[in-house]
């Protein structure tokens, strides 16, 4: 019998403050970062997962991480990897570290990187990546994935089962579309804010002729420069292209309103972020006020609970979630079938460090699944540090194509590891004898 | 110039579990612990503040404290002290750490004890404990310690300006008042859960001797229990005492109103925390089947923003805050102001370890110089580990007396430090050696 026998973490950080890739109006200086952890099983085999952060912090995501290894280490594998639901709920509602969220916060994504881990090593277990693993699943096993605490007065289990059972006669037909033609991207790349105008035209143009069919830029930071940039970008790709903006939290309902109506002549695709993450009735206002322009958010909504009242207030044109904020696949799970309930496109945030290479996955197991829908839905991608990763993500014609290894495409490369590793790591050293 | 020259921690742990002190039905075994937080000067002087835990988790907790040093440490008192609403900023607005939370979850609880210890500095400088120094401070002073990025949809620095102006002609009666007759308590200590029936009647019967006006009982677990539970404490007492109930996000919708109809025969005055805190529309849900008995809610609520959807949606009709949840006394400030705006009564959160003595200043600066009554209002009350504070709380007939030493009574004692710092303190070390 194979046990689980150790949560080992690494704190991996790339300097990319340097160059003002992921610049925006709330955070002017990331260096993108995992907070990594393998789970490590007596027989040799492992799973990866991590939590993106930007830097400073990284070492109290990882001191959380470690927190959770009681709960996991000593568990047989075959019992974990068939029963991800128990585990999960078990990771959840442990009452001292939920005390220090609940659901939210550096814990929940702690919770959300082992789970992920332990997803990883099932798939790879499987033989199978994570997306076919999912899709392969009866509807039975996959709401046994869901907690349904606080969701049934949205979505109940009978609701969920149902909703996947219908979904169910498509599959194969699906998998065989994803598996010929991947699933739709948009890019971010050109779009990061401290970027000069000519590179923003330059990659805007460039990812419209790589056939990306939607490029999104960082506003929030001064609204005549958005004016210039959008304008540029507009100019660069004509009217029938979408541009999507993005603010990162930056405004309140009133700002988010005057400042996109200045917009508005570009004709941006949606908003993301407009403003706090939590604030559900702001973006309904705001959603109100600038319709047809769309309102997207999803990355920093920190659980299902929340998701649940953005649906049912009707506040989201767009559901953007992340891979690593919430707790794992399985609050994804829910997460994706709750979309699904109130038939909101989802378009996955990425980026990062490993987004892109996780969140593929959610994305091409709802086509298959459960929305059974890739009309008005794309996943972000972003262009570096990709080359860190065991599995990295392919893109051709702008689209993504399904991993076929096995796994959660979420292991860093060794060397990478070695270099990247803070503070001690190769990179690391060099940076501070060079200053 | 007298310099802030370090933050020094210690993790300090009460073996409560061993008494069931504490349990409910979602915490069946809570170490009642401080994450407890020393801003030192080059002067000698301190400040001290904590978060409360359970126990495991006090660690990371504490981490996240130590990751906010840098933002502090060096920078003149003085500056720090007649600015606390720019250090306040300062410590939300780190863009690292933010996207740790935003603002919610342990970063979000480290500001606020880091944030809580400056305050208690700056009341020892000024010789005055924090409830009087807050109420003599100006209206435009206070406006300035609110962060109101995310509130002018509800609440504009104007109008919270003139809330505080009405309220300053009877500032000086209020604190004669105050300082007479103390603050309205409530008691909390005979309704654990894990108590006998015999304690509870027992228990119950003294509280209401004691003069608390209202005793609350855990609930949520069983409903049999509760309801033997309930009707024990009702006969006890008799028709005309207040009893509340309290099931710490235990139900989902359904659940807590079919629950609660249960009750119904033993006129409960509120029923706290039906479901998540993150859920307020479950709360408005909940609140509009089961009036007339009030819903109550705060502990959990995580910061501003989501207060300020509780009150715009109608979902409460008690504001529970909490002292050491939120960022700070800062952002209670806030707190306070929105639920005077909204006419909602604040029944403030204590127990756990030292949430009376830091809460109570928070009651009575709102008594004095925010929303100015005292009717309907209430102070949560528990009876243990206030032994273990230099200026632990007074309660005489049932009221909390308002606290005249210099500071926010947040600081325990060395003895106290020396015997519960886990896991090497006397103690735990006793506890270990006889177990």
């Amino acid at each position: 019998m194979t046990i689980i026998s150790g949560l080992r973490t690494a704190d991996i950080r790339f300097p990319t403050s340097t160059q003002l890739d992921g610049s925006d109006a709330m955070n002017p200086d990331p260096d993108y970062s995992a907070a990594y952890v393998v789970v490590q099983c007596d027989d040799g085999s492992e799973g990866y997962g991590f939590t993106f952060t930007t830097g400073p912090g990284n070492d109290v995501q990882l001191a959380a991480t470690t927190a959770l290894a009681p709960l996991v280490v000593g568990r047989p594998v075959d019992t974990l990897v068939e029963d991800l639901g128990g585990i999960g709920r078990v990771l959840t509602h442990e009452p001292h570290l939920r005390w220090l969220g609940p659901e939210k916060g550096i814990v929940h994504m702690a919770i959300g990187a082992v789970l992920n881990a332990l997803w990883d090593l099932a798939a790879r277990r499987a033989g199978k990546p994570v997306w076919r693993l999912l899709a392969e699943l009866s509807p039975e096993a996959l709401v046994d994935l869901v907690d349904f605490r606080y969701l049934t007065d949205a979505l109940t289990p009978a609701e969920a089962t149902d909703l996947l059972r219908a979904a169910q006669p498509g599959r194969a037909e699906r998998t065989a579309h994803l598996l010929a033609h991947g699933f739709p991207a948009y890019a971010t790349t050109p779009g990061w804010l401290g970027y000069p105008d000519d590179k923003l035209v330059r990659l805007t143009r460039e990812a419209i002729a790589d056939g990306f069919p939607l490029v999104k830029l960082k506003v929030g930071a001064d609204v005549d420069d958005d004016i210039r940039r959008l304008g540029l970008a507009r100019e660069a790709v004509g009217p029938d292209v979408l541009l999507a903006v993005d603010a990162n939290q930056r405004w309140d309902t009133a700002d988010a309103v005057a400042w996109m109506r200045r917009l508005a002549p570009f004709d941006p695709y949606w908003i993301e972020e407009p403003t706090s993450p939590d604030d559900i009735l702001a973006h309904r206002a705001i959603r109100q006020q600038l319709a047809p322009v769309r309102v997207a958010s999803g990355e920093h909504i920190h659980n299902r609970v929340m998701v649940k009242q953005f649906l049912q207030a009707g506040a989201l044109d767009v559901l953007q979630l992340d891979a690593a904020r919430v707790g794992g696949v399985n609050e994804n799970v829910a997460i994706l079938l709750l979309a699904a309930k109130f038939g909101v496109p989802v378009c996955p945030h990425a980026g990062g460090v490993g987004l892109c290479e996780l969140v593929q996955h959610l994305a091409m197991f709802d086509y298959v699944a459960v929305a059974g829908l890739d009309d008005d839905r794309m996943v972000e991608y972003v262009d570096h540090l990709h080359e860190h990763f065991e599995d990295p993500v392919v893109i051709r014609s702008g689209r993504y194509v399904a991993p076929a290894r096995p796994g959660f495409s979420a292991r860093i490369l060794d060397e990478s590891i070695a270099a990247y590793e803070y503070p001690g790591g190769s990179a690391w050293t060099a940076i501070r004898g060079g200053a």
